[in-house]
């Protein structure tokens, strides 16, 4: 038998044990997010008055994360964006989370982070209906994760910081790189993606997607 | 020797005789498509005044090929797009390409689909500064493609109409696949991807991506 004989039957051999090794728990459902800014309650004062509390609009999957009724106009050296959209409660931290067209619309060149992770990353102007101020850092392109509990974690072979790829199908189908796993013991399981990594795949909010490693 | 050291041990090899056989050839540029409408005649008459002729503003990289001056306020049943740049020149049919976020704004359900193949696409109203159009049908979202010469699908190894996957490196990198391969003897070497997805992927004009097969 020649090396790439053995090689096949080897390989077919190896993803046979793989199929019947595996239940078909692997199917994960995607979260897809537009632009949205995490504001701090030092910001929140200054934009929109002292003391002002956030109106929640609708709960996000996520346990205790809502969408607000309020929207910010954000500012950067060729342009702005108006109404974007506000995510509740309150951080520590401001944190802007843009598309990539976004960025070139404000000329803005924003880094692909996980949220959190800001050390470096631009500032920008943000707008509010009371007030406005330059944010000295904290613009991003959100990097692809996946939330689930420690349970989902394990029952999925992953661990919480590892990164996997995830397999999309369809005729816009393919795999992206580079998925962090978050695993704790309160998110929900979904998979974040941005608008354009969404759309680039052809995934809406009913959509599933496989990790692959 | 176990069977699964047999198998990585056969997978490196092959991977080393790949190497060795095959030149460093298989880097592909990128072309980054916007939303466009390729025009027809009649509906350039209708639009811009009978016997209008489009004004070349920039070749692209296809040959004959060009942006044209030219734009046109595209309108759906919940939206309208201004300042939809014509790519020149003139084609048979009109066909307008747009992004997936274009057709949330607009209301439309584009399907993905090779240019030129409209059978069954929605309809759209077209509005220019000397009247307006309703194109029965001609919406698509473009299917990717690498163009090239018979002279570089020999090269590669691939065959006009073929589909094969891209490998795109990086944090934001991962794998599309279904991407169509348009060999002729007029065509630049390029993979024409839509705004969306170079952005999910991190691409820019200066961007290059291998073929997987």
């Amino acid at each position: 038998m020649g090396k790439y004989a053995a090689l096949v039957d080897l390989l077919l051999e190896a993803v046979q044990e793989g199929k019947a090794g595996k239940p078909a728990v692997n199917s994960i459902p995607v979260g897809i997010s537009n632009r949205h800014v995490h504001i701090s309650q030092a910001d929140l004062d200054t934009l929109f008055g002292t003391g002002y509390q956030l109106t929640k609009a609708k709960a996000l999957s996520q346990p205790m994360q809502y969408a607000c009724k309020e929207t910010l106009t954000i500012c950067g050296p060729k342009g702005a964006i108006e109404k974007v959209r506000i995510l509740g409660p309150v951080r520590q931290e401001t944190q802007v989370e843009l598309l990539q067209t976004d960025c070139f619309k404000l000329g803005i060149a924003a880094p692909v982070k996980m949220s959190g992770d800001l050390q470096g990353t631009p500032g920008i102007t943000l707008a509010g209906p009371k007030g406005s101020t330059f944010l000295p850092q904290g613009v991003i392109l959100a990097q692809r994760h996946i939330h689930m509990t420690l349970e989902d974690a394990s029952r999925l072979g992953v661990t919480d910081g590892e990164q996997v790829s995830i397999q999309v199908e369809g005729l816009r189908g393919g795999t992206y790189a580079h998925v962090a796993i978050r695993a704790n013991n309160t998110s929900a399981l979904e998979c974040h993606l941005d608008t354009e990594e969404a759309n680039a795949m052809n995934l809406t909010a009913i959509s599933t997607i496989t990790i692959i490693k």
